[in-house]
């Protein structure tokens, strides 16, 4: 593989809430992705769900609790746990996913994106 | 968990070459090392290995080549491929490794280091 710049590869696509793989490690997908808006509410039964905010703001709401993060900040949704990220603003996340994640989890519907490599 | 800021994180220590694990995916631990200077041939023949670049220049010598990654920038290396990183100016690292990988790999000796979370 080569080298993967994070800035250059959001340059390339507009479209909200459609991971892009960016990379490979063991058996998982390595995404970008451009949010803005409200997503779905959603959990993974067999999978963590990692993000790592790298320009904007992104809420992951739990049942519970928000969770806030700002450029350099993480969280990892544990499997099983429903989740619903949120933006206010266009916000660009790294996220990893075992292959073969949906990003919808158990919710499916119309916000399930076919992950490209990009 | 809480969520994680990385650059408070890598306030809290200064040693070099020291991994600090921040938070788990899966059966990974998600880690942030300050590096500088030279680390040690190694590889790892079970998994691939992530590095993501927050601060500084890394490179990441391979046999036949090297990759030079600037903040933003990632590499994966694949499993069983020799790699030595260096730095020539304090360089903070996200790593991302199964639970268990020692840092030096097949080669072992006075940079292993004993993996704390932080």
């Amino acid at each position: 593989m080569s080298k993967v710049n994070l800035t250059e590869k959001l340059g390339q696509f507009s479209d909200l809430f459609s991971p892009k793989i960016v990379a490979t490690y063991n058996d998982n997908d390595i995404q970008v992705v451009k949010v803005a808006g409200h997503f779905v509410w959603h959990k993974h039964d067999d999978t963590d769900d990692f993000f790592l905010v790298l320009k904007g703001k992104l809420t992951i709401q739990l049942r519970d609790r928000n969770i806030d993060l700002g450029p350099g900040e993480l969280y990892v949704v544990p499997r099983g746990v429903e989740h619903c990220p949120k933006a206010d603003v266009e916000t660009h996340v790294l996220l990893i996913e075992p292959q073969g994640t949906l990003n919808t989890g158990d919710a499916g519907g119309a916000m399930t994106a076919k992950k490209e490599p990009i």
